[in-house]
């Protein structure tokens, strides 16, 4: 069992070692001999702090970012990223996902909830990167509200790929969303979360558009559609949420589903905003992700914090609204649990995630107030070391073979924009 | 006469190389001779772009960064910062300032125009560290409309020193508001700035407040009264600008002056949307700048950018506005031009201000468009050597001197924390 220490680092402002046996913080506290341990030493100036928990995300679209943008959504979706997405292999997949790991491991992110196809693929970079992940059975309907071939193909491949996940790794239903899965093949969705104790993933009132088309076609919004169909359950994560009403909050807040905030998104595609203050305050659990990158452009869970923030006191017009540390408590501990990780807080028994911020970054001076520094201030810059389940992603800011992910990813984009 | 040739750079998207004979470009061209040059090596992966020009900062209230958030306006001011500022001596002063250009110079900004007090002191960190910057004349009036006794003493002495500044360093007038600073003092500054051909810098229809008042109070938008005052010209530059009547609009264009706009500290404060469209559209100048940290809390064009394009977006409702070219031309060029600097593009015979942007870093791949990744994707990690009129300020992300002036601030801080 690896034994990890790190020495010298600051844990709510206080200098401490925290000693990591396994897969899981053992024991914290000052002055810990170090023999037998493989140690990092936090030289009084590394702060310790949970990594962030990412739960909604199309991570192999990395490849596209910067790719089209400032468009309207469906010129962007037709002309530009359907074209782009048909080009590519389940070996661009690993090569996208394995890029955009890098990017999350460079700015602190251990997990992410993955919305996407070639899912094996997915899998393959996951587990030989060290994060975690959700990985989404995909469901998408034909014209006649099948599920498209291709889908239950990967879905049955995945189901059984799933036997032999590690446990950093789990397995979630992903309809896409209300507008593309027929009643039927819903259904059949719920029950299968409910015979494998799966999570629903799925988009939901994203657009304004989705909203009144629900309600042309079944007289309720989104979240009540879902709710009758039996999808809206205590293990469901809706993705956006940025046209709720006062009872689709209700409704959610009753059934214990978790919300997935996406800020950047929504403000780049002028999809809505989504409400945090009325959210929380009416109860519902609350999760923030940065969705793809084709629509970020980044998956900087940091950057995706300080537009939370802001965008909650925009829309209260109060600028008490989206407090630093229910931000960073989204962002953090409530992703964790919402997909039953036993992490997001620095404790003695809890899997071993961390991040260790380094407070000699300017952007860390003043120092009064490290949560507000980390929400308002902080770029990726800031992370030095990165560790999942005790695993040493990141250390010095390098990633072992990042140059190689790199110019991989590069050929893939050089085939899309061919 | 200093020689730096950056060999093996990207520029436009063609590898070349630039030889930068003292403050400025002298030829752009691949397969230069590098004997008698300082050579910077871009190894073929290093990005030439213009540095950023921050048009609105208080550069030393970077020591307040995280004192006080997630507060309404009065609490904030009346209760923790005028008390902070109350402590702080010119010696902080000069140690705020150059940790706020340290964090300036690490994200890629070469220039900043400062409003604040103890300006002697700023001018010293300014000068010591090599950037750019206006500092601003501060004005603001007592209860009897009169110029603050230490205004007038703080000016004058700045009027002195103003006779020695480097060419790197220019003077404004800095009158705060129109709501603290009477007509009889406006009317001095427009006289000061004709006569000594000086750019006024002001706070201008930041909150809905300051116009309401300015209406009761003279019947006319803070817009207009500066305007019937003398004080809207082409060497004006208005800072916020978040509540403009298409008056105000067509009054700016017309006048051809500046604004500036801070979409970060409008959403953080709740001060209202700046509608970029719109004044871009009416044919307003329009630069960015960060505002101070106590109300930001970081000094990051790079993120400014995003706020400002996706902000453009939500304000517009149209996913089409706040374009990527638009806004990295807004932060960069038109902010160089609008303080009469001969820079912010890369070009022989132009001001030898540059970045050297690192695409390996994962946040530049995709690499279809470098100019959106710029706005949507990158941090201050992608920036790996910053250049000002020359002079090297950051190799490999280093800045000399860093260790130290961080241990300094923080000293002030623990002062402030008192």
């Amino acid at each position: 069992m690896s034994q990890l220490m790190l020495k010298n680092v600051i844990l709510n402002g206080t200098l401490t070692d925290i000693a990591i046996s396994g897969k899981r913080f053992a024991k914290i506290a000052p002055g810990q001999d170090t023999a037998g341990y493989q140690v990092i030493d936090g030289k009084g100036r590394f702060a310790v702090l949970p990594p962030f928990y990412n739960t909604h995300n199309h991570a192999a679209m990395t490849l596209l970012r910067g790719y089209a943008d400032d468009m309207e959504l469906f010129t962007w979706l037709h002309d530009y990223i359907w074209p782009a997405e048909a080009k590519l292999t389940g070996e661009d997949i690993y090569d996208g996902t394995r890029l955009a790991i890098l990017e999350m491991i460079k700015s602190g992110t251990v997990f992410f909830a993955d919305m996407y196809w070639h899912q094996s693929d997915t899998v393959r970079a996951v587990i030989e990167m060290g994060v975690r992940a959700s990985i989404g059975m995909l469901f998408i309907c034909d014209g006649n509200g099948e599920l498209l071939e291709r889908n239950r193909e990967g879905n049955n491949k995945l189901l059984k790929a799933a036997e032999n996940f590690p446990e950093e790794l789990s397995l979630s239903c992903a309809p896409h969303a209300v507008y593309t899965v027929s009643e039927k093949v819903l259904r059949e969705v719920a029950q299968i979360s409910r015979e494998r104790n799966l999570m629903i993933h799925i988009h939901a009132s994203e657009t304004r558009r989705e909203v009144e088309e629900c309600l042309a076609n079944h007289n309720m919004t989104p979240i009540a559609w879902l709710d009758h169909l039996g999808l809206l359950t205590e293990k469901t994560l809706l993705a956006h949420c940025t046209h709720l009403s006062a009872e689709d909050i209700f409704l959610i807040a009753a059934r214990k589903s978790v919300i997935a905030h996406m800020p950047v998104s929504n403000m780049k595609l002028c999809s809505g905003s989504f409400n945090l203050t009325a959210a929380v305050n009416g109860g519902c659990r609350v999760t923030i992700g940065t969705d793809g990158c084709s629509s970020n452009n980044n998956l900087s869970m940091l950057e995706e914090m300080k537009f939370a923030a802001l965008l909650a006191k925009q829309t209260a017009d109060d600028p008490e609204a989206g407090k630093d540390s229910l931000i960073f408590d989204l962002a953090t501990r409530c992703g964790a649990e919402a997909f039953g990780i036993d992490a997001g807080v620095i404790a003695e028994g809890k899997l071993a995630d961390a991040v260790l911020v380094d407070l000699n970054n300017p952007q860390m001076v003043g120092d009064y107030n490290l949560i507000a520094n980390m929400v308002y201030s902080a770029d990726s810059s800031v992370i030095d070391t990165v560790i999942c389940g005790g695993r040493v992603l990141m250390q010095n800011r390098h990633v072992p073979g990042e140059e190689e992910i790199i110019e991989r990813a590069r050929k893939v984009c050089r085939k899309i924009a061919q």
